[in-house]
């Protein structure tokens, strides 16, 4: 399995996922060629603002003696606004780059950019559709605390609207002996499509409102933002905006070999005082996000 | 005819062009120095946004081992809202910069600039006024598909505002034996000033609201977008908007051996199912822009 | 002494500031390590936008082989606007880049994230707060035309609010010797903090309306910026800014070895006819600031 673009965890089966894990380690021990694309360009071509994600795929190409070009508001500041198509776009940055990373606002949108693209497109999100490197962190993440198996992955939060959460279980679900639970209020469930998917796997998974019973058996917490907007009533936001919090309080109820996860940004779902904490792990994903997009960049120039 | 600034299409005679000519082939053909101007810094100062001329200049000077630093934006967010004049901003610059690559809303801002800067100043635009990196270009796309005689371009569409016209227009009177044809609605002709200098130059020109007229003995179909913003009345901008469009039916209208051209962005002036045929050569154009502005940027630090 | 961080003009001592000194003497001579941060990025992560600033670090670290990320407007475009905290933000940098430049509106920004962050933190101007290298620049332009004794700086315009002003004080009481004289109307004197500071270290200093007065036998005239919206009415704000403007005129009536000074940007409290006169060295400062960034780049780094 060899893929050229970087649209969608469904790319990538559990021989080429080892492949970028054994890559990542590698990078994380500092065991790689600091010029490796030397003289290759990479474009970061945002049409919504994302400077957490920008950033690190342009410190992960500089790291790799790479260079890159940037936009940081496309939709606003270019030809987009003239009228030009995403495809127009993206043949015309062909000539101004090796590889283009893409944040687009329309599900789908990398996809079909990469229709048009003679250099390899990475997915750095596209509205509510995928997110695909931050699985792929996320997961590196999860495998370099456990092994891949008979571990339970409890995930919390917005799971409708959260491709992070979607993305993640997907790759979850290569893995025979991974337990899912999802803690989320009704409104916030995950979607049918993603349950059916799980299902005609044999993934085995769980779903409850219940935070406190959601985490107790957890090895991995997978703790996601809750935005207010999402929810019908003010009421009802500030019900599980008050439930769903890890706090030192609720350290004492979960097991001791526990990770904490976070995608980031975070506001206040985790509290501070648990940062320092070993069992913290959310800025150690930050940096594993580094290392990750370092290992698909050569990968995808074949320096792998 | 040596110049420190490239301001103006103006200061280009034709044993300049032929001097970046023969660069921008060589530079085509990979033989030319990857570290040429390592330890030179760009600075892309862009009072409008410009997202693909600022990457196409940026794009060129990095393959040429160069640096950047740049703004997107510089009317909103520079000392310029704090009531900075231009000349002050360019003074400051020079100590940043080896080069400023300079996009301005005003037109005769880059020659203004020029008098208070010690570093060259490439114009990259300036309101109404030149665009003189894009009319070299252009030139040196249609002289790499034809030779210098005897052959008919057409320019369609927005002859009076359109800056890109108006250069390449100039440039090509250099070339005796080139023949102009211009198609445009009556109320957007060209200037009567661009007439009086090709006639002077004693250049074969004819005027035309007929586009099939136009396109059918043209060797190059220079295409432009109309701004709907040009027209008094929404129904006469639909008039034009709709009969000077280049689809596959068009196609069979024209030489076989004949180019289409556009400067990008286009809206629908071109249908996307024209981008295949061979004598699309719009994309070709955006490649041979990093070429030509990496000729340009040698000769400016005189690496010719 | 030595500093992780540069907070604060207050963490300079004269010692130290002698060493970034002759640190910035050798660089501007051009004795330097064209490559001493290759392989080390920096973060320029401003909040409030300030391109002058954010591109003088920025070329700077450039000419010393490092690279760098960038984001011109934190505040709006970063998880900022989705809630997060500052520190989570410079925790999260801590992973792109071994340097963190920050501009931000709220004084004790720069302090606070120090906190927070394993990699230096450099302050470029935390609101009202302070803007160190600023003031470290000015003194070594002062020094580089002034033995460090008997000199009479004369400071005008909004000394209430401009913090350039209260740092290059600071740093100019560190040098017994040094008279300062403040000029300012009433409404807009320094801070009676900084009065006491200066008395308990027994430093000369006069506060004076008197324009004329202030400047007839200073050593360095360092004008600012006064801003309209200071004043309680059109009327004063009219009053000052016709009186405290440098001009040809005033040129006469100041020493021939005084130089005259400004942080810039200006709008027009110099007129631009001084500029030629070799006693306009502001633009200078400017270069200088270059010069000195690099050498607290090299200093914070060990290479110095």
């Amino acid at each position: 399995m060899a893929i050229k673009h970087v649209i969608s965890a469904r790319q990538f089966d559990v021989k080429l996922l080892e492949h970028i894990f054994l890559l990542t380690e590698r990078i994380k021990k500092g065991r790689y060629n600091k010029n490796a694309l030397a003289g290759k360009i990479m474009a970061t071509l945002f049409y919504e603002p994302s400077t957490r994600t920008r950033l690190s795929f342009e410190s992960a190409m500089l790291r790799l003696g790479g260079k890159f070009i940037s936009t940081e508001n496309a939709a606003e500041f270019s030809s987009a606004a003239k009228g030009e198509t995403l495809q127009d776009t993206v043949r015309v940055v062909n000539s101004y780059a090796d590889v283009i990373v893409l944040r687009h606002f329309e599900p789908g949108a990398s996809e079909f950019a990469a229709k048009y693209s003679k250099v390899p497109i990475i997915n750095a999100g596209d509205g509510e559709g995928e997110h695909p490197t931050q699985a792929i962190l996320d997961l590196y993440t999860i495998f370099s605390k456990f092994a891949h198996k008979n571990i339970q992955v409890t995930m919390i939060g917005d799971l409708t609207y959260g491709r992070t959460v979607h993305s993640l279980s997907q790759l979850l679900s290569l893995y025979p002996g991974i337990k899912l639970v999802f803690c989320s209020p009704k409104a916030l469930a995950i979607p049918s499509k993603l349950k059916s998917e799980l299902s005609s796997r044999k993934i085995d998974f769980e779903e409850t409102e219940d935070f406190g019973m959601s985490i107790k058996s957890a090895d991995v917490i997978y703790q996601t933002r809750i935005q207010k907007e999402r929810f019908k009533s003010q009421k009802e936001y500030q019900k599980y905006k008050g439930t769903y919090i890890i706090d030192n309080n609720v350290l004492k109820n979960i097991k001791k070999s526990a990770v904490i996860m976070h995608p980031l940004p975070r506001v206040n779902e985790i509290a501070e005082e648990v940062d320092s904490n070993r069992r913290a792990i959310y800025f150690e994903q930050v940096k594993n996000g580094i290392y990750v997009r370092m290992a698909l960049l050569l990968y995808l120039f074949d320096k792998a």
